[in-house]
């Protein structure tokens, strides 16, 4: 495995595998990786010929106030598990090499990237985008992988590429949770142990939700005040937000009456977590026999 | 010579190209091909195995109440004139093929694009930043060729290429002019005889600010009102800016006190022509001495 610094390095070892005729993949990550990272990185390595894994922990993407110096930075302990996974390279630069100059440069993603978490963070899907396109641009891959788990990250990233024409192809892979539920997270190292019992409500909330669907609830404000009602029965958590959105826009829904994602954030202490469900409408049976 | 109009057609053409070890240059073009066109091709001819022409009038770029439906279209001689320079490739997308769906995403270059043709035309540069990212990731080239005569372009494009990482050269080629110094456009077509020999005001304004530096003149308020001057002689012209900006962020200057650059644009009846010149200020030698 590889382990290296330098775009220019980087650039030199993809020609060599991309004239070997190798098929190349990309997981970028921000490090600290945890078994959701992982199952990306599997999902990779049995997909393609050459693994690459990007560690870096991208400034342009935190707003004022937000965690990028306390960030979780375990580069060691990253390096050995994509080592015993198999990994071809490590692409690990610091901030003045993806960053030599101030950046002019900048990409948005129009209505997809404006709720949720890009509401709630100003900025955040701008230096994502921006970043993640740099990091396309450096390896080349011809497939990446994002995790579910940053649903809007997702969809915003899939239509970026889609809009562009960017020769790659972006694949979503599954949230892994904890066996409570809870959702894999780098973030959730901030947690103290009261603080992570609590946590578990997100996905508790989210799970009663889908029940409430399942039973024919098509109304998206009493889901809501029900995720609302769990969520608040912890004393530490603060809702930033609860949505209920198409998959593919993510925009909010008054009715549960497509494919839909419920996606939520909530600060427990330090640490602002996120998690969300995808979950279709039950089949109507009385309207598709009419149909 | 092959003419190609889907995306997917190009890219099987350029993975063989690319397979048979070929460099890739691209000559971005809304055709309507002029002189000055030709030389950026016959340049991308001389310099690159495989030259690759688009042909495209992007709807993005153009504002409302300007002249995207008259901008005129003459793919057959374009074709013609590619033709017996030896290109290898025309890339001609129709608008459908380029903008399949809405487009949400879109690249923005800071300060290099927000004045001259960035203030007077919102939107043109993230227009055009976005299209030509576009034809970058269809056309993969190794080298891509602008002309000087859009030099606020030039440095926005240049500048998106080193941010983003895009694994491509830029090359700046020179204005192409006609006998009497007209900067070849493919706007110049919407003047009648009058405006076009009112046309020619550009050239000797910017030509004459040149000697007033050569002379010693620093003061750029000094220099915009002698260009002023000569323009506002010619009846039908009506500025739209004259700015003197240094070459990298194209950021107006008070002094000249490094290499520079003189950009105009009027209006012409029907036509808003843009030029500029590129200007090194005097070696002052008393100052060269004691340092």
């Amino acid at each position: 495995m590889d382990i290296v610094e330098t775009i220019a390095n980087t650039r030199d070892l993809i020609a060599q595998t991309r004239a070997a005729g190798k098929t190349i993949g990309l997981t970028p990550t921000m490090g600290a990786l945890h078994e959701g990272h992982l199952s990306l990185v599997r999902r990779c390595r049995k997909e393609c010929d050459f693994s690459v894994v990007s560690i870096f922990v991208n400034p342009t993407q935190f707003g004022p106030g937000e965690d990028f110096d306390s960030y979780p930075r375990t580069f060691d302990t990253d390096c050995a598990a994509c080592r015993d996974l198999g990994v071809d390279l490590i692409f690990a630069p610091a901030p003045e090499e993806m960053y030599p100059r101030e950046n002019l440069t900048w990409l948005d993603v129009d209505t997809i990237g404006d709720h949720l978490c890009g509401a709630a963070r100003p900025g955040f899907f701008r230096g994502v985008c921006t970043v993640v396109t740099k990091l396309f641009n450096v390896i080349q891959p011809d497939i990446a992988y994002f995790g579910e788990k940053d649903a809007q990250q997702l969809a915003v990233i899939t239509r970026m590429v889609a809009d562009l024409n960017l020769p790659l192809e972006i694949r979503g892979c599954p949230i892994v949770r904890e066996s409570d539920g809870l959702a894999m997270s780098s973030r959730n190292q901030y947690l103290d142990p009261e603080q992570r019992r609590q946590a578990v409500c997100l996905f508790q909330a989210l799970r009663h939700a889908q029940q409430l669907i399942e039973n024919g609830q098509t109304d998206t404000t009493a889901l809501i005040d029900a995720i609302k009602t769990i969520i608040e029965k912890q004393p530490q958590a603060r809702i930033d937000y609860i949505s209920i959105v198409d998959r593919n826009l993510m925009q909010p829904l008054v009715k549960i009456d497509r494919p839909v994602r419920i996606a939520l954030a909530v600060h427990l202490g330090p640490a602002r977590l996120i998690d969300n469900i995808a979950i279709d409408p039950p089949i109507n049976n009385k309207h598709s026999i009419r149909q």
